[in-house]
């Protein structure tokens, strides 16, 4: 506890602090109206709140003067079709996730959580502090678009499983969804990837015709019903902090007056970060519901072999990626950089702190 | 990964999305000015930078109509006169940590963090989705203030010793700086917690003066210089997650037009969360300067039976105080209920990442 050394004298020249008003310049009156593509289907819990309380801050604090329309895919029917609809300017925003657009801009990649990566609060030190945000804006501000954050899941778990994962021998064979670059981390190491429709996702596992699945984690989970029908639950490797994020259209952007910007900026800033939370809160609420309804989940963590190797994997795919492309060197070895200075922090601190209270 | 399954189609029937613009109702453009009075000296780091970025915030994205000045200590010269003051009108505004209160109003302790409590995403889920904010409305609103999450620092270390703990007898007579609740758990278990001025400090812990100190951790630690004279650092347990506050008048407050009030409070949020950034970030600079400079610092935690006898005394002066109020006892069974299940979260997916990484 920092506390200052005082006096409890009050002020004696006491300040005269009244709300004052006088008049100022008038300000734009104009109403400026954006519309956002998001690639969630329509109320889609937490990832689909986070553009609604940006757009609901940003209505109030510009009293009305900037209103944000949001589509669902529902609606705009091209969840993955974020990126260009809003480049484009059929869109003036989105909100999705960057890692959505490897396959279109590689570097892409870096800007939503990477395996055995960085924390949430790692990572936000990273954008707003180490870089982070620069990095984003070089790869981005080559189509036209800029993008924040758009909101944290937290720490993924690393999935549903029906049988253990003991030894790397258990991971060869191993039918598992797990989409994107996690799912080459796995392939490497002998694991089948599969791809399948959400909506066919538990009668995949049911029936076994998967093995395993990764969704997200208990926030997003319970609803899905994975704990009904699969026996373990493992802890995250793949999705340590996964940010969504929001995109504008630049030209869109730099039309819109300069507390208008501010505005957005800050309602897009602290939505992010409110997601984060109440995703948290979402996670606690749901695995105490899951517990509770079925006591028998077991949760489990990869052991030491298995996640070495899987390290090993992802290394070896990073210097890949480093060597082809001097832009994704530069991003990672940013990134690099910057986790090893906060992970020491987070070991000594609450790594620490959480560690003590089990011993 | 959560990944919508899609169709890569764009929108046939295009959406005119251009940015419109229309007229609206003549915003009030009245420059309404608050005065914010800081417990912190001036230009004090990190502290200090949460309520400059509040009030520049407020002022860009209200195009100049919410003009937040803050007078710091050294001009108001009452650093722990700030609820008082806020309170009696002579500021409209306060930047501060509620724990400093509790003399004065006892349930004001539990607004800033607790030992053996939550971490800063758990404690922010509590605020924001768990009752906190309500119960801290309940605490303030008799006194015509409004109280508001105003910056974490993060988990605070258990501060700098000169000799090691090993058992409950280096406790017995610990000539330590703790000030607050901490020093009474500590008090409990025979240590002397003593008060000293923070100009003080580094000669008293140089010349044995005092054993022991705590001030908050590397982020703030570092220019105090404590590094180069004590050789153990340990880990916290006493305030694992320090929030400091935002206080508002609230008749000055209902006087602020709709926007304007929304403004307020975003900005206040904004640079809360940013602030437990910065200290995330400052704290692993600082923390890496510190080794560097001295790397034979040793980081140690407390044995399991010195956490678990603080952790018992820390439960019974709780349980004292629960038992002489109503009001304690609910915001203290809000706070256990809260953060039993969302620790249960944090133990399968921060922690248990954390600790899969170092097997």
């Amino acid at each position: 506890m920092f506390k200052m050394n005082y006096t409890k004298t009050l002020m004696t020249a006491a300040a005269c602090s009244a709300v004052l008003a006088m008049p100022t310049m008038a300000a734009d009156d104009k109403v400026y109206r954006l519309k956002l593509a998001e690639t969630w289907p329509s109320n889609f819990p937490i990832f689909g709140d986070a553009p609604k309380n940006m757009a609901n801050l940003a209505e109030k604090m510009s009293n009305g003067r900037l209103k944000i329309t949001i589509d669902s895919k529902n609606k705009h029917k091209a969840p993955l079709g974020v990126f260009d609809m809003v480049r484009s300017g059929q869109y003036d925003m989105g909100h999705s996730a960057s890692y959505y657009w490897k396959g279109k801009v590689p570097n892409t990649l870096y800007f939503t959580t990477m395996p055995f990566g960085m924390t949430a609060p790692e990572q936000y030190g990273w954008f707003y502090h180490g870089g982070g945000q620069e990095l984003m804006d070089e790869v981005y501000g080559k189509y036209n678009l800029m993008s924040f954050p758009g909101g944290n899941t937290g720490n993924q778990m690393g999935g549903w499983f029906q049988k253990e994962i003991n030894t790397l021998d258990d991971l060869k064979g191993l039918k598992m969804r797990i989409p994107g670059f996690a799912g080459e981390v796995l392939a490497k190491l002998g694991a089948k990837p599969t791809n399948i429709p959400a909506g066919e996702l538990y009668t995949a596992l049911e029936r076994r015709t998967i093995d395993a699945l990764e969704w997200v984690g208990p926030s997003l989970d319970l609803r899905m019903g994975f704990h009904k029908i699969a026996p373990y639950y493992y802890t995250g490797w793949h999705e340590p902090a996964t940010e969504l994020q929001f995109l504008i259209n630049k030209k869109k952007y730099d039309k819109l007056p300069a507390d208008l910007q501010q505005i957005l900026k800050t309602a897009m800033r602290t939505a992010a970060y409110d997601m984060y939370i109440q995703s948290y809160h979402a996670s606690g609420e749901n695995w105490a519901s899951m517990k509770t309804e079925f006591p028998n989940i077991q949760v489990k963590s990869f052991p030491a072999n298995v996640i070495n190797a899987m390290r090993t994997a992802n290394d070896e795919l990073l210097a890949e990626k480093a060597a082809a492309d001097p832009l994704a060197k530069k991003i990672l070895d940013s990134q690099s950089a910057y986790m090893s200075k906060s992970r020491a922090w987070t070991d000594i601190s609450d790594k620490a702190y959480l560690n003590s209270l089990s011993k």
